[in-house]
């Protein structure tokens, strides 16, 4: 080999991430469940590549999967790139393996370029990031913080199994655990898709994520008077559907103004909104909403969710009905990047010649808990309409490849500047 | 027989009223469908009853049951009393057989007293108030106002039967509809439960309806996009859920004003609200709402639909959505009570020591009907806590035999008014 400058090479990216989508559940494109025969399929398909690769293969007590790649300086802490190979049911090809696939076309340029790093190059394709079949989603992250807990090993699945019995089922050692929990990570890059249409509408090549959102999930339930729609006077209504409409509305317009505030990414969606009875005749005795509130900054996701609380408990003075249930369904905090590698993924992409702006991610991924243990950052690329966990998610093959070099002279870029540092 | 003062005697009403009851499908309290066997045999017991009470009964070209005490003055318009005997779906045991005893104890009444009026008295059963199976209301006194038009009689019902052959079947003759058209009504007196709570939470005894409202039904359908409820930027949304809300908003805040203007009662529910896909994290695509509005004043409720509509049309452009779909579901004019018949009530009221006050009907009644071709007005009676189609409605006693006296002395009144006339 000889020490050239290291090079994505476009259509083999592509083709890898063809193939392993290939490895589907075919009576519902594209399928492949964590902890299914059709996941361990496409391990062993990326065992392969790995190894093809020159990358040294194993599995974590977690079953997370590495191809390695040494550094020319023993007792460096690790440069890891990846993200996950699992999918939703009828999900697409690019939400997760996009990023893997990425991550080992960096480690192959870099290996064929014949220029060897000083830090060790990990590959990663993190298990279970989606939501699993035992309720829980990002585990082999998780495992990484250390915030894998001992209980959760208990969460049941399909058949009763247990979620520990699941993860040594795919290679994991659960017995070992503490063992997957990593202190010598000194940067973790995940490319992925956009899952949104911003840098598709701005035309921009590149986003390069400034903080994970936190999300916290609220449902609120008020409770009314069912009555006859033409007999009971206004005056004297309970009407639960209306108050359930007036939270919705002030979700919405408190969401705008505080997007505005410049206070980093803010959203709010009230995806659900039942009533019951539900019928043409009756004023609504039920109304029940969920509200998913997402930002960036802790202190202004923690007020918001304060403020929302408190506006249902004046919204159901104001109808005469009751808030019957607000309850917190989940909740996880923000993560920031990383502001040294999200400068240096965006001099990489300068250096490549492609656009790139800045935008928070409103969805979970990887890196929000790798970045509890190590300095992390995202690299997103755009897709399609911002359409995902749909079988019509894509993204352009040279969307994919200009992420995967912006992610290269990153990860090019911070080599040498712990070198020199 | 002496000519004593007519009285009405409580507990043979209410012994009718429950006998009646009794005959219900056993499985479903209180059912008593029309055009089943069961109405059938509810209208039995009603010719004998009627015959008991020495009336001629007859069934009308609809199907209509009636039962006829001769005036003395040959040739004088009728006196009608009455309201429906079906029921539906476990409904409750008043809420149209209370006005058909009532109007029963009155004519027996008026009999056992020795005393003839000059205007006959005809006891009405009108055939099917409630929304039948072949999806059509009031269609007895849809006939008796000419108003049962001949495609009507081609609606369908179970296994397919023309609702012309139902009518026929239980007793009416189509062939000859034209005949139920009544043009010799001299006065319609309808007793019915309030079905709302206005008169138990006064503590009245009577109510004497002003009038009974217009129904316009108004189904709304806002499509927006869905879309990541993380990844979608506020101000890049287009929420239908969002939009959906706020008209409820403004339909509930509205009608609260229009109530207050002094132009007639006036109510506007939005009893089914809907968004789709209804899920946690999605941004709602499409959200649906169906609006039931009812006034007294027919110009006002017109301006109130379309200020509706209008307003559908400024939150679309407000939130990026568009109105999918504004269909009016169902239109009934608004009926007023005559002047005359509610003074004779309330005279009638006070005559028997009785409170009364004056309030519109929200609920649709024969007697709209009826007001097409004569001067009509209803008597409410209070109902436990404005309950009804559902079989916990109940009425006391004391309370619908005080409706029935108020029916007995403005009859009494409307007679001899008519004979000084």
């Amino acid at each position: 080999m000889t020490d050239r400058t290291p090079a994505i090479d476009e259509r083999r990216l592509w083709s890898d991430l063809m193939a392993l989508a290939e490895i589907t559940d075919a009576a519902r494109p594209w399928t492949r469940r964590s902890f299914t025969p059709l996941f361990d399929q496409g391990r062993d398909w990326l065992r392969r590549r790995f190894a093809e690769a020159g990358l040294a293969v194993r599995l974590d007590a977690a079953a997370n999967l590495f191809g390695r790649l040494e550094g020319s300086e023993p007792g460096r802490p690790v440069v890891m790139l990846g993200s996950h190979s699992d999918s939703v049911p009828s999900g697409g090809r690019f939400d997760g393996p996009a990023g893997v696939i990425a991550a080992l076309e960096v480690a192959r340029a870099l290996r064929e370029s014949g220029r060897t790093l000083r830090h060790p190059v990990e590959v990663v394709d993190c298990l279970a990031e989606e939501p699993s079949d035992f309720g829980l989603s990002c585990i082999g992250s998780r495992a990484m913080a250390g915030l894998l807990a001992p209980e959760m090993l208990d969460y049941r699945g399909p058949g009763g199994e247990r979620l520990g019995d699941a993860i040594d089922r795919v290679g994991g050692d659960t017995a070992r655990l503490a063992t997957a929990r990593r202190s010598d990570v000194a940067a973790f890059l995940e490319l992925h898709i956009e899952q949104g249409v911003v840098l598709e509408r701005s035309r921009t090549d590149i986003g390069i994520v400034t903080g994970i959102v936190g999300i916290v999930r609220l449902e609120l339930v008020f409770l009314g008077e069912a009555a006859h729609a033409g007999t009971m006077p206004m005056a004297m209504r309970r009407d639960a559907g209306v108050a359930a409409a007036r939270l919705v509305g002030f979700v919405s317009e408190r969401a705008q103004a505080l997007a505005q505030l410049g206070r980093g990414y803010v959203v709010a969606t009230t995806g659900v909104i039942e009533v019951a009875p539900n019928a043409i005749n009756v004023v609504p005795q039920r109304g029940r909403v969920v509200v998913d509130v997402r930002a960036e900054d802790a202190a202004l996701l923690d007020a918001f969710v304060a403020e929302i609380e408190a506006e249902a408990r004046c919204i159901a003075e104001a109808t005469a009905t009751v808030v019957e249930r607000c309850a917190t369904l989940s909740r996880a905090t923000p993560a920031a990047c990383d502001p040294r590698l999200r400068t240096l993924l965006a001099e990489g992409a300068a250096a490549r010649g492609l656009s790139s702006l800045s935008l928070p991610s409103g969805a979970g991924h990887d890196a929000a808990f790798l970045s509890r243990i190590a300095p992390a950052a995202m690299v997103f690329v755009p897709c399609r309409e911002g359409r995902s966990h749909t079988p019509e998610e894509w993204a352009e093959p040279a969307a994919i490849a200009a992420g995967a070099a912006t992610m290269l002279e990153a990860v090019l870029r911070f080599d040498a500047g712990a070198a020199a540092g």
